[in-house]
């Protein structure tokens, strides 16, 4: 069997960077781009990384997703905001046999994939990444870069066996420098990534600060690690179970990291949506569903509702 | 029984406001002043409000309060930021009957003032009044004024009968033109107070928003009537019953208010200490004495005191 080849919807900090890595890894990428399409078809991709920098002088540049030949994989790494754009984007692209992966955070995302290609031909992918877009076409990559990869399953009391998909997406990854597993219970990782991203996504917007203000002030940080538990109960509740010993490596693993503007203080810095549905308001949501209170989510979800609609009035 | 004799200390808002109302309508007042000594010294108070405006060109003004005559009626009108000044200014203002009205929002500013002079001796007051310093000696009144006052009861489980002092002291206050009220159960006051200023002085800052804004958007609206119900239930745990109508009927105030930047607000945008403790702190602490959970509350406390040091870091 040939190389698979790939698509990248949104070519931006996560998809510019693992697009990048599978094209100079000799994968078959194209990518769609929208605002960056005439520098990138220009000019290539440039990405920056703390071990060593590439660039890719031409890449398969498209800013319509119909010029894009049907790929073995496709990779929606565009912003959660821009999922009613899928029944658009993805029927064109997409080989019969073909398989997207919604590499985004937060919940409810691959569901909205599943309703344009059908449950089968769904992965999600969560990303533990710092990664930035710092110019068009222009990728700095901080630090960290797993994938976990898992097939999505329509019913979450029965996640399914590790998927051949996942698998082989994954070893694609690995082949090109990822460190990619596939997992076989996408909505466990799901919560696992959702332990991180609700304190300090929600909290680097609420408080206008880095992930290292957060934690180096007692304050903040008592609040990060109390929306943390949060998360893990609404995950058990959701039949997930996240030890405490996942909530402080993941502090830890902050404590360590670059002080980091997160992406959702980058898009509400840059007067664009924030991702609150899909990072706050899904996992609000099935929380409720699951009969588990959660104030502190809910209340610092209804500030960036209120954040994001003042922030993007036109 | 010659008239009470009134010192003012902290002419700003609320003691400008309501020392110029006293003075205005006879009462020999005594104002301290800090920044704003030498303009008021020199030019007296301007007290702008929107039912008419008056000067009190010469006031009895004092950078000192040991300069102070010895009064009747302490009016503490400080920050309760400033609460750490009161064995030091105190003793030298207070004649030996004297009474001080610890004109302050929150909990525990009553037991400040009875450390220093006794729990006998000290009245609280809440003011339902919107108004700002606008500059040196200008106070501009913009809605509501009116004072409830009740005696500080060292055991909270027995409030006294209404005290025969704050009947004075309202009475006086009547003849100045201030609607206000002597309460037998100054600590139900408190709590009912903590009602409004727990959301609208938080999530003015935590939103940057005015009243206005955050009565309009439906997501800080739903969060500032979380947070009130969560104060009620406070309340309750600590004895205080405050019906839902209370709430209801603070939010059709709100609603009809004028756009109005919060004390905490002005405070903030100033780069001067919050009264976080006073109407955050004390009350998440008896909250959880009284085993009652108040995450909305203590989430916010959280942000403030993040928010707090940032903004008055040296």
């Amino acid at each position: 069997m040939p190389a698979r080849n790939y698509a990248i919807l949104g070519t931006g900090a996560v998809g510019g960077y693992y697009g990048g890595l599978l094209a100079r890894a000799g994968f078959e990428v194209h990518f769609l781009l929208h605002n960056d399409y005439a520098h990138v078809a220009a000019h290539g991709l440039l990405v920056e990384t703390s071990t060593g920098s590439f660039t890719l002088p031409a890449v398969h540049a498209y800013r319509d997703s119909r010029d894009m030949p049907p790929c073995d994989v496709v990779v929606v790494a565009l912003k959660s905001t821009q999922n009613h754009l899928l029944p658009v984007l993805l029927p064109p692209v997409m080989k019969d046999a073909g398989v997207v992966v919604m590499l985004q955070n937060g919940l409810g995302v691959d569901e909205a994939a599943a309703a344009v290609v059908g449950p089968q031909r769904v992965l999600g992918g969560l990303c533990f990444l710092c990664s930035n877009k710092v110019g068009p076409g222009h990728i700095r990559h901080l630090d960290f870069g797993a994938v976990k990869l898992g097939a999505y399953a329509p019913d979450p009391r029965t996640p399914p066996p590790v998927s051949p998909q996942a698998e082989a997406v994954a070893a694609d990854l690995r082949a090109a420098g990822v460190p990619a597993q596939a997992a076989a219970d996408l909505l466990l990782v799901r919560w696992e990534k959702l332990i991180w991203n609700i304190p300090f996504n929600g909290l680097s917007v609420a408080l206008d600060a880095t992930t290292r203000q957060i934690m180096e002030n007692p304050d903040s940080l008592a609040l990060a690690s109390a929306l943390m538990h949060e998360v893990a109960a609404a995950a058990r509740a959701s039949g997930r179970e996240i030890p405490a010993s996942y909530i402080q490596a993941r502090l830890d693993d902050t404590r360590r990291m670059v002080p980091y503007r997160t992406s959702m203080k980058i898009d509400y810095d840059g007067h664009r949506p924030m991702e609150v549905e899909a990072i706050f308001g899904n996992p609000v949501r099935a929380a409720g569903k699951a009969g588990c209170p959660v104030p502190l989510i809910e209340g610092l979800y209804r500030q960036l509702r209120y954040l994001d609609a003042c922030n993007t009035a036109p």
